[in-house]
C-alpha cells in the first residue's frame, strides 16, 4: 500500500513520450503543458512558473513539469536559477512552493535520469540534487510549501527544505521518504534533514520503511505543519507566510543559519564523495537492471 | 502580539530610574524593593533572597529586582554568588528557583547594559551571563524553576537550565525565546539547551518565530513540565524537587553531567569568540541606534 | 515505587543457589529449567532457546535464564552466538527476541558478575555486554521485540538495541532504565542509544530519574512502539516483523547503518577507555559495598 501512490506517480512521469526521447540540453523551447492562459504577470522558465506580488514582496513558484513534476534536471536546474533570482531582488523575502500539476505535488527523481545513463551524466543529475537542496535549506528567503499533491521522495527534499509546510487534507497526497520500497537508500543530508524535522526514532523508522504519510499522521509525526482542506493551501499558505514576515529578516536570517548551517555543512565537506557514492550505485549492474525492469514493467501496465 | 509582554515588562525594567543611572559595581546598599518583614531565616544579596530548609536540604531563591528582574549585571552576578554558596553547602542538595516580583519571572536581558556602553562593559556583561549558564546548566544541585510569572528571553535560559519547570497557568505567563522579534539572535548555547528540550523542528521554528508560548502550548511543545495553578506553583515545585531528591545524589549528578557536558563544552571551547561576537554585534551603529530608539520609544510610551 | 520491581526481581536472580555458586565458564551443560518437552525443532544453547521458522525467514529467539533472566556472562555470550548463527544462516531474515520466563522480559545485568569479582572478570563482564549491544543494534537482520514481562535496565538495552517493540499492556511489566536508583549510572552508549529513541529531554528526566514507565506511558514517551494484550504479544510481533520483512533486504540493512553507525562508532572508539571506566567504578570500596549490602538484604528479606 506504502508504495502505490509513488509508483503510480513515477509510472506516469516514466511514460511520458518526451520524458523518455528528450536529452539533456538545458534551455530548450519544449512546450509547457497547461500554459497558463490567465492576465497574471508571470514570469519563470519552462518549468517553473513565477507569479510575483510586489507588494507583498512574496512570489509564487510553481512547479510545471506535467504530468508529475518528476525532477527531471531540467527542472532542477531551473528551480535554482529561479530561486536565486528571486534572492538577488531586495522586492522579494518570501517565496511559497507549489504545483501546478493536478493532485501531485512532485513524484520526486526522475529514473530516466539515471537508468541507461553513463556516469557522468548520473553524477551531473545528482550534483543538480544536492544544489537544489542547499540552496533550498540555506535560502535567506521565507519558504512556505504549499503541497497540493502527493509528495514522495525528491517531492519530499523540497518540502522538508522549507521553513514550513502546509498540506491538503487529502487521503491520496501521502508524503515521506519511500526510497527503501525501490531498492535505494536516501542519501546522509536527506537523512539528517529528516532527524531534524521528525526525530532520529521516527526517522529510523520511516526511513527503513519506506512510509509514506497521508496527512493526519505527516501532522503527527511533524513532517507538516499544518494540513488543511484542500481549498485553503494556498490561503493558509500565505498567513503562515506572514507570520514568518513578521519578523525582521536579518535575525531570522542568521537565526536560520544557526538552526541549518551544520546539516549543510556535512553535504559541502564531502560532496564530491556523496556524489561519487550516488553515481557508483546507480550505475551497478544489479541496480541498472532493476531500473530498466521497473520501467518495463510501467510501460507495460500503462500499455 | 507575541511580543507585547515581553515588551511591556522590558519598557517598565528600562525605565526604572535607578537602572538608568546606576553604574557597574557590585555589592552596593541599594535598598532593594519590598524587602520582607517576615521572621523567616533568610540570606541572600540584595537582589536574590535566599530561604534555606535545611531539615529538607531545599532552598528557595527568589529573584529580586524589582519590577521585572531584569538580569543587570548585579542581579547575574549575585545569583551565580548564591548558587555556588548552596552548591558548597552540603546541608543542601536542591534549589527552587522562583521570582519575588509579581507577573514577572524574569524578563531577561538588561538592554541598558549594553546599550551606550563601551565593548569592555558589554563583554563583562555577556561573560556573566554565560557564567550565569554554565553554572545552573551543570549545578550539581537539582534546580526547580517554579516560573510564577511571565518568562521571555533570559527569563527562558534560567528556567531551562534548571532540571525540571513548573509554570503557573495564567495565559499572561509566556515563555520563550523571543529575540528575533527585538532585531537579535540566541547565542549557539542557547540554541542547543533549546534544541536539547524541545527538539530541532521546535527550536528552529520557535526561534525564528520568536514565539513566546501561552502555558498549554509550552506544556505540549515541552518548555515546561507541569502547568498548575498560580497557588500550586510552590507546592508543585517542592512535590517536584523530592521526586529528583529521591534518587542518590552522586548517581543523579554524573548522569546530569554526561546529559548536559557536551553542550557546556561547545561553549567553553569558545567562549571567547562567542563573547567577541556578541559585543561585536551590539556594538554596530545599527544596533546602538536600533536600542536606542526602542529605549526612547519605551520611555515615551512610559511618560 | 519506581524500583520496585526491577529490585523484586533483582533480588530473585540474586538469590538463586547457582547464580551465588558457578564460576564463569561458558558452555557448561547446567540444565536449564522449564525445557520444553513439545515437538516443534528448536535449538540453541543452554539460556537461549531458537525456534526457527524456515519458510518464513523468522526464528523466535527465547531467553531463558530462570528466574529472571539476568544477564549472566553465559547468557550475554550465547545471545551473541544464536544471533551471529542466524546471521550467517541465509534463510533468515528476521528474529524476534522475547522471554521464556513468567512475568519478566530480562531483568538486566547479573549483580553477582560484578560484586566480589576481580577487575579480570568485571572487564570481561562489561566487554560482553559491550558486544551484545553492538552485535543487535547493528544487527543485519531484523529484530522484533516481543516484550512479554518486566523490562528494567539490562532488559531495556536488549529491546532498545531492536527495530521495533511491542510491549504486554500489563502494568506490572515497566520498561526503563533505572541504573540511577541503583546508585550506578548508565554507559554512554546507552545514553545515547536512549536519546536516539525518545529524544534528550525525556531521556534527562527518565536516566536522571530511574523512570521505569508503565505500559501506557512507556508507548507515549515513545519507548515501545506498541501496547497489546498480553495474549498478542506474539502476534503483533510477527505483524511488525512482516512489514519490516515487506522492505528489500539490502536497501533498509543500508538504511539502517546509517541511522545507527554513528553512534556504535562512539562505542567502537572509546571500547576500552569504557571498558576501564566500568570496572573502576564497581571495583571502588564504596560501590562493592553497596552491592554487597544490597545482595544481603535481598537475602534476608528472602529468608
Amino acid at each position: 500500500m506504502a508504495l502505490a501512490s509513488g509508483v503510480r506517480f513515477a509510472a506516469r512521469a516514466l511514460l511520458r513520450p518526451w520524458a523518455l526521447l528528450r536529452g539533456t540540453t538545458l534551455g530548450r523551447t519544449e512546450p509547457a503543458a497547461g500554459g497558463g492562459g490567465d492576465g497574471a504577470r508571470r514570469f519563470g522558465s519552462q518549468r517553473v512558473l513565477v507569479e510575483p506580488d510586489a507588494a507583498s514582496g512574496v512570489a509564487v513558484m510553481k512547479l510545471r513539469n506535467p504530468p508529475v513534476n518528476a525532477l527531471s534536471l531540467e527542472l532542477l536546474t531551473e528551480l535554482v536559477i529561479s530561486l536565486e533570482k528571486l534572492e538577488n531582488d531586495k522586492t522579494f523575502r518570501g517565496v511559497i512552493l507549489t504545483s501546478d500539476c493536478p493532485r501531485v505535488f512532485c513524484a520526486g527523481l526522475d529514473l530516466t535520469e539515471i537508468c541507461g545513463r553513463n556516469p557522468a551524466h548520473c553524477a551531473e543529475y545528482w550534483k543538480a540534487m544536492q544544489e537544489l537542496w542547499l540552496r533550498t535549506y540555506l535560502s535567506s528567503l521565507v519558504l512556505v510549501a504549499a503541497i497540493n499533491g502527493a509528495c514522495p521522495a525528491g517531492g519530499c527534499i523540497i518540502a522538508l527544505s522549507c521553513d514550513c509546510r502546509v498540506l491538503a487534507d487529502n487521503p491520496k497526497y501521502r508524503i515521506g521518504l519511500n526510497e527503501t520500497l525501490l531498492g535505494i537508500i536516501a542519501p546522509f543530508w536527506l537523512k539528517d534533514t529528516y532527524v531534524n524535522t521528525i526525530g532520529h526514532r521516527a526517522s529510523e523508522q520511516a526511513l527503513q520503511l519506506g512510509s509514506l504519510f497521508p496527512p493526519a499522521e505527516a501532522l503527527q509525526v511533524g513532517l507538516v505543519d499544518q494540513v488543511v482542506p484542500e481549498d485553503q493551501v494556498q490561503s493558509t499558505a500565505l498567513s503562515e507566510m506572514a507570520r514568518w514576515l513578521a519578523v525582521p529578516d536579518h535575525a531570522r536570517q542568521l537565526t536560520k543559519n544557526m538552526m541549518r548551517k551544520a546539516t549543510a555543512d556535512r553535504l559541502l565537506r564531502q560532496r564530491d564523495a556523496d556524489t561519487q557514492n550516488f553515481v557508483s550505485f546507480v550505475c551497478r549492474d544489479s541496480i541498472q537492471k532493476s531500473l530498466q525492469a521497473y520501467l518495463e514493467k510501467l510501460r507495460q501496465r500503462k500499455g
